[in-house]
């Protein structure tokens, strides 16, 4: 599988992303530094997942990007503010994130969190302010969005990760923590893709699951790669989470058994995908690509 | 003026919004800690300053306050999430906040982090889920809050400060910081009352100017407080300002100056009131207040 359609239309995805979170940002009216602190991490890379995410739902469905793309800037938003805060001393305290200095390394610690707390307030103006949905679409994505990054979603699988470091863990309570730090938000972005495109509560319903299968088989992946990985190639230390003594689906499952069930959970997804028929090759080789990205 | 009316109607909205606040919280599917630290700066009491001037609001249109707790909610939610964030080590590094050990004294700065930025998410999360309001009104209330909370309110006006600093500035300069940094939520906080009210444009504009007069009293009485309050009444070193250079309208204007210009505003304010033709008992004795308040 050679992921054409996708890196094609990845690729699009990013150039349309870049130009559109640049202009939001310009064209704020606040003091140049904090929109320096915002761009900064906004523009600093990374695979851009989410967006891809949704644009390759709303293509599913035969919808233009153009009626997804603020959503997709927002998203991009909420999932930046959570690096820039994660990456502060108090919390990971990393000097480095994809081989750039992080936010507060450049910027200082305040105005990384205020750089933070600026991006995920502006993210629901963007979905706010977006003409090309009704009224009825922005309050289910502002609703699903703050229940996805907030206290019952991504803020809280962060805390049940912090709450259990230093500690071996169940599968289960490693599942929930990725499902809540870093599932939901992924989830979010394939639900918002269907919302905007007016799907059915069923095309929904799959969706969902297709996304949370793929969030898993991501966190799994990120697990092996940690230990596989090659540390020029990600950019961070090899092997930092088990130096930490934290669990992780190898350390819990083994390097194989970890290989196991991503492959479980990748081939989960694409039966949900089956089951939508759909034009959706996009998402077919997004699940792939999971399996098969080393960084 | 004995301000009977207001204590008793803020006497009222003060048990309301425990209420509510408190099974905001207590509902959340979220792990304990967080729901803790969350829980512990929003009842940390406080004036209650901007869920009553929306309720006061909507009470000038003869609104019940049932249409308008949800937003009010939300609006101290964001208010509490800055006071956690500005008390943080790399910010004000404040101990003590209302006589109390600040945020991440009691639970470290990690969780305090998180604790503002879940409450900062939760917060459009309620107005989202606001069964009273029609959708059209749900995403104008975002909208604004967002634009008043964000780089071009709140987190714009924190930054202009901080950029400040140490530095003497114009008064110019000290009211765009006042502005946004504090000015912009209340303003939102009538300005969001109007529209669940349905005011017309104009009646919206006329509260607007009301509002924003009497958030710039409200920051020059809390400057003249600084000088002339107690430390047992306001629960902070006096002069801790002053101590810092930092400017204030008393070190611009005189402490005399300063105190005409509290009165300018505060009549400006009333005089907007007076436009209005609404019952506005409760918004005047707010404004009132703010002139006589000693902490």
């Amino acid at each position: 599988m050679d992921l054409h359609k996708l890196r094609s239309f990845m690729k699009k995805v990013n150039e349309r992303l870049e130009t559109e979170l640049s202009q939001a940002i310009v064209k704020l009216h606040a003091p140049q530094k904090i929109k320096d602190a915002m761009a900064y991490s906004l523009q600093a890379g990374g695979k851009r997942i989410r967006p891809t995410l949704l644009l390759a739902t709303l293509h599913a469905f035969g919808k233009e990007m153009k009626y997804g793309i603020k959503t997709a800037c927002a998203l991009e938003m909420v999932h930046t503010y959570s690096l820039i805060h994660d990456d502060l001393p108090a919390m990971d305290n990393d000097d480095l994130r994809r081989g750039k200095p992080t936010n507060h390394k450049v910027f200082g610690e305040a105005y990384s969190i205020l750089a933070g707390d600026g991006l995920l307030t502006y993210s629901f103006q963007m979905i706010a302010q977006d003409s090309t949905l009704t009224s009825e679409q922005k309050v289910k994505i502002i609703e699903l969005l703050a229940i996805a990054a907030g206290p019952e979603g991504m803020v809280g699988g962060q805390v049940a990760d912090m709450l259990g470091e230093k500690q071996e863990l169940s599968i289960e309570e490693l599942e929930y923590i990725h499902r809540n730090k870093t599932g939901k938000l992924l989830t979010f972005s394939a639900v918002a893709g269907a919302i905007i495109a007016g799907a059915s509560s069923e095309q929904i319903d799959l969706l969902e699951k297709y996304a949370e299968n793929i969030g898993l088989a991501f966190q799994i992946r990120d697990d092996i790669l940690d230990i596989e990985g090659k540390e020029e190639i990600i950019g961070k230390p090899v092997g930092s989470d088990e130096g930490n003594v934290k669990s992780t689906y190898p350390s819990l499952l083994t390097l194989d058994g970890a290989k196991e069930r991503l492959h479980y959970h990748t081939n989960l997804a694409k039966d949900m995908l089956r089951d939508l028929n759909l034009d959706t090759k996009l998402l077919e080789e997004l699940a792939e690509l999971i399996v098969v990205r080393n960084h």
